[in-house]
Formats: structure tokens, sequence, C-alpha cells
């Protein structure tokens, strides 16, 4: 997507470890125009299945689930919890994934009274890297017994594993944005993935 | 605001301790046609004043600021993140928000770079009880001399002092629904109020 490329070009960073920094316009300040523009891609991308439910995890996938729901008609949207869930463990759908920042195995998890059994849900999220958010959001639907229609992204990590290993796991993946590598603080950039 | 008053009415519940769950529509599972006309209501109650940028905190302020935004043109939004900075004190603007949940201060903060001196910054959150969240988001307001055109919450709790003692600072507080109380977990609702 040009203009997310664009965005990255000019306000994007990378930093030692493969981190890349787009708090200016993708997850701590927000172009909201950008993020109304991603949302209907998600949804060109992916008009040929039909959702139920946009399932994401807090906070940085917020906006974008947002504006995906909105491009497909308004659906629900479903947001993981990260952390200690506060109600019993019976009453919620739990995976462990883990933190990069933390560098632990943190839960993450869904009321079960918001996931019926047997939805079909579109995973979106901001990044994907080594696809653990993903694979925490794809558990959480396999406990469910929903149908996960696909996997959207805005900027998938190609020297990372995650896209790869979704995608022989039969997923349709979808990235908005390729980022190849870092050098000298520079993200290589290239167009998102579909495939 | 109608529409929202009938969702907690059919949806919301209320708890121990003047908890108000609307997980099924608000701050779990989000209703996105709802957000949009929220939105619109924000819109609508701050169309006298001209706002730079929508100001939140994360994770459940995060979709209906993104509603607004688009309400008002695609503002930018800047979410305040949670948690111990990761980056030098130097470069955040940061307050201590009482965490209910978590019985402690805990600081939020935002990147100086981000927020540039004396913009205009409508703050909109989901929930205002005892005001700690707002008074956060004002405190790091302050802190880059941006001038807040105003406080939109979805839910505001008239039994706990938040909305009054903001009023009496000064600020234009709107909120959608208000919850005046709650008694053998229902909650009485009344209109948002506006002034």
């Amino acid at each position: 997507m040009k203009e997310l490329l664009e965005a990255m070009e000019r306000e994007g960073m990378g930093k030692a470890g493969g981190i890349v920094k787009v708090d200016m316009f993708l997850n701590h300040r927000l172009d909201t125009g950008l993020l109304v523009r991603m949302g209907e891609a998600f949804r060109e991308a992916f008009a040929g299945s039909v959702a139920d439910v946009i399932l994401t995890v807090e906070s940085s996938g917020i906006a974008v689930a947002v504006t995906t729901a909105q491009a497909f008609g308004n659906l629900p949207v479903i947001f993981a919890k990260k952390g200690k869930p506060a109600t019993l463990s019976d009453d919620v759908y739990v995976s462990r994934v883990y933190s990069y920042t933390r560098g632990e195995r943190c839960p993450i998890s869904v009321a079960k009274a918001l996931l019926p059994q047997g939805v079909r849900a579109l995973i979106i999220d901001d990044f994907l890297a080594n696809g653990e958010a993903a694979h925490g959001l794809v558990e959480i639907a396999r406990q469910a017994q929903a149908h996960v229609t696909g996997i959207g992204v805005c900027v998938e990590k190609s020297f990372q594993s995650g896209g790869a290993q979704l995608r022989r796991e039969g997923y349709k993946v979808v990235s908005l944005a390729t980022v190849e590598g870092i050098q000298g603080g520079k993200l290589l950039l290239a167009e998102g993935r579909d495939a």
C-alpha cells in the first residue's frame, strides 16, 4: 500500500534488535485517514470471504481493527486483553504470547461470552514479526471453534518468521507493507504480501 | 444518547464496588456502528471549538477516540501509554494515574515528539468515574502547553466525583450517558451531561 510505505519511509525508523518504530502514525500517534484507508485495503484483500467479527489484541491493534470493521459494514470487533484475566479462568479463552518487550510469556484472553462458538473471525493487527500475537489469537479462535477467515497486518517484518509460518499453516495472510530488514537505522521497505 | 442508553440497559451490568461492566459493546467487544455514532455525537457536542488532535489513553479509549477523530475530518489521535515509559524520561510527558484495578498509581505517558507545544487537544475516553484518567491526560496536556478544548466521555458515573470536579475546574465535559448508581446489579441510567 503506497500511502503506508510513504509514511514508513518518511516517519518510520529502525532500531537495534529488529525494532520498527512507527510511533508517529501507527501505534502511539495515529494517522486516522491512513487507518481508514488501511481498513478499506483489508476489505478489498479479504473480499472473497465473509467474517462475522474482527479479532485483534490490545492496544495497538484496536484502531486498525475498528476501521477495518467499518469498511466491512460495521462488523463487531473483539480485542483480546493482555495480562492475567480479571475473571475466573472458566469464563475466558486464554493463550500465552511471548512478549519481546517484557521478555516473558504473557496471557491474552477473550471472555467466552463475547465469542460465540463457530463464528468466522478475521484477525487484524498492526504488526506481524515472529507471529506471537497472531498465533495467540489463532489459538483463542481454536478454543472457540471459530473459523479464521484470514489474517491482515499493516506491517510485516519479513526478516522474522511469523508470516512464512502462518502461510505454511494454510492461513491467508495479507500485509500492507513489508520491512525486509534494517540497515543503519533505515527501514528496507517493500510492498505488502498477499499469499 | 438514546442508542447508548439502550445498549447499557440491554447489555450493561453493575457490580460490587461501583463497577460498570459494558464488555459487550464498549471495552472488550466493540459495537462498531455505535462507536461511529458516538464519534458523531462528540463532534456535535464540541462543534463550537476547534481541536488539532484527539487525546486519549490506552486501551479502551482508543476505539471511540478514532471514530471521534473521523467525525472531525480525520484528526490525528494520540493515545497515552500505560506503564513505565520505554524511553528516557526526558523524551516523554508523564503523569501518574491511580488504577482501581491495580490498586496503585501507574504512570501514563506521551512521547514529547508527538505532542507539539501549544496544540488544541480534545480529550476522549470511554469512562469518567473519579476522573483519574482525565486528570492524567489534562496534566500531560499542561506539560505540553496544550489547550484542552473539552473532555468527552461515553459513560459518566455521576455517583463518583470526576465529572463534577473537572467542571468546577472549568472544563467543558460532555458525557453521552450517565450511571447514577447501581442497585441489585442493575444500572440506574440517565441522559448524558453537557455542562
